[in-house]
């Protein structure tokens, strides 16, 4: 199930199996000239990344993985085949099944094909970095590139925690400045991607940016880019033996709200003791927590992360922008979307799946729970 | 039913109700330097655009109406009420049911309230039409743009009996060659759109084309974007008498066989002594055909309309790209996406739905047909 099955190159879409990767993909498509700009973790495979609806740093510029399956071959739990669609751009024929599946975390059926949107692989891109003094000036700089409407490929942010983690396992080539840190990425033609480079450096300058830097190469590109790169896998060097655990979650709220979510969280790790790190898709109003406890820290790392979705729920925000639910935050479905919501899923499961044969009680629960049966808001 | 309730314009986005006009939704979102890209035809409001999961010219750029939906408050069939998502501009908690909704022609349940993306408006647009010997030369030229990856804000065609009914219903203010033409929207900085037009001149030439001309003012971009917008009027100018009628309707196919349907179409209707032009969202591959008859030739009209979703279907394309699917469509259904996807469809209407109160048998008829109740192919 890990085939490549059929590029068409002239419709820009490609027919691939489950177990593809979204690496190996883009390897071939580029030979084409071509790319799938879906980005989740390295080693994520196409099954995976329809089941949880993901996304990545690209999702800023051309949105999650909701835009980009045309069609999906499944295996119901009654064991008839279904194909969503056929191979047109869009379609408004009947409901939408494939974004049904999608994100529905094997609930609802077993893809067994994927059909793909993909797109030129843009001519230049290139990386700027710069650090501000606070969180809350790091998001000002933020707004006002979004403000201003300038065209940027990708913004991340990494909070002074993550900066220092990246420093000191070393798996990059320099040192980083301590700090909050916003990284943009900007692709498109030579000339405009200059002249947002310059546009950025202005915004970033007025909302008091300490330091900017921007690649004058690829090489340069690659090399401010790997402090991104490599933010989970300095949390997890920081390991203190093997009873250590990495406990990654994400949120997602309004974009005005991330400054104070952030901040927020930062504080209540600061006091829980435990290292937590910060990482954000901040030009969606998304970001992660990536937390390192042992089993005895194990509920001092579960009320950071019930805090933190409690706090983004209360901001008119998710439980999850793309991780998903599965069953550590399905309770959490009645806060976020009120009881009638989730009952709604629960008859679109029963219709789906009546036995409950497919990742049973995963995202909803089939029988709705009793009174106190389920963990108070 | 017809006010907007709130714009959160740091947040990007506007709660509007069922009844709001895209129109009027952009003329006060303009007042803040924003814009919602969906673009359906004119007098199109957010409910309706919501029941067909609508596009319009922006879809090439800016994606259809299931990219632009945050959330839904919709009236279920048996009357509890359904919030589907808070305000995050993406979340993965749960199924999407925001987009269950988005295209189901009120059959799922009743839209009351809708939360809209928004985007920034861009700074400088222009415009840009070439037009070609064939069909065939201005879908390759298009071809070429979108295969450079070139920028741009939308694509369109239209055929040479288009082109005429425009020059002959004098509603812009000059004359068109009555030949294929495309109609090119560019946005972006100003050195952005000047250098995209620039690479799209040269490229049209490369593909053959007749004439090029752009715009060096707004006036003039609206004044070459005037013919595109006449298009339907121009064709309805054309009734002979109370009794005439216009037939639009859409397919989809995969872009490379765009040019190969187009032709195909064109054909029939020339044959069949009806007038009948082509506009299409040529990027997305998708395209409608507008058909002038009398209710002496509605039989005719049907079959030129029947033979190209026959052909949009057999080409891996869709019934229907834009517009829905309703009553006339819904037996087509089964060809596109075969029985096993049908019959889950209907397994959803009668989830949400069991009574069928709700604009029944639109899309999928809710008994299964028994043989030969339903048109053969």
């Amino acid at each position: 199930m890990d085939q490549i099955l059929k590029l068409h190159k002239d419709d820009l879409d490609v027919v691939v199996q489950p177990a593809v990767g979204w690496e190996t993909l883009n390897e071939d498509l580029a030979l084409e000239g071509l790319f799938f700009p879906p980005d989740p973790g390295p080693g994520a495979m196409i099954g995976g990344m329809v089941g949880t609806g993901c996304s990545g740093t690209n999702a800023y510029r051309y949105g999650t993985m909701k835009d980009w399956v045309l069609s999906l071959t499944v295996v119901m739990a009654d064991g008839t085949i279904v194909k969503t669609k056929q191979r047109p751009r869009k379609s408004s024929a009947g409901y939408d099944l494939t974004r049904t599946f999608i994100g529905s975390e094997g609930t609802l059926g077993l893809v067994t094909e994927a059909t793909l949107k993909v797109t030129v692989k843009p001519q230049n891109t290139s990386v700027a970095i710069c650090s501000f003094g606070s969180i809350r000036e790091a998001a000002n700089c933020v707004f006002k590139v979004v403000g201003e409407g300038v065209p940027i490929a990708a913004i991340e942010i990494l909070d002074d925690v993550q900066m220092k983690c990246i420093n000191d396992a070393g798996g990059t080539s320099r040192q980083w400045k301590e700090a909050p840190t916003l990284f943009f990425k900007f692709s498109g033609t030579a000339s405009g991607v200059k002249e947002n480079i310059s546009i950025v450096q202005k915004l970033a300058k007025s909302a008091g940016s300490k330091s900017f830097e921007f690649a004058k190469s690829d090489d340069e590109a690659a090399e401010l880019w790997s402090a991104r790169k490599e933010a989970l896998w300095s949390v997890m060097a920081k390991k203190r033996d093997d009873s250590d655990h990495v406990w990654t979650t994400d949120v997602a709220v309004p974009i005005s709200s991330l400054p104070k979510i952030i901040e927020e969280t930062k504080e209540d790790m600061r006091k829980s003791g435990l290292l937590g790190s910060i990482v954000g898709h901040v030009g969606d109003g998304n970001f992660h927590s990536i937390i390192l406890y042992n089993d005895t820290e194990h509920d001092i790392a579960e009320g950071i992360v019930h805090r933190m979705v409690k706090r983004a729920i209360e901001m008119e925000g998710t439980a999850t922008g793309e991780h998903g639910v599965g069953l550590v935050k399905r309770d959490y479905l009645n806060h976020e979307l009120g009881e009638a919501a989730v009952d709604l899923m629960r008859k679109l499961k029963q219709a789906f799946d009546p036995l409950c044969l497919l990742n049973c009680d995963k995202i909803v629960r089939v029988q709705k729970p009793k009174a106190g049966e389920i963990q108070e808001w």
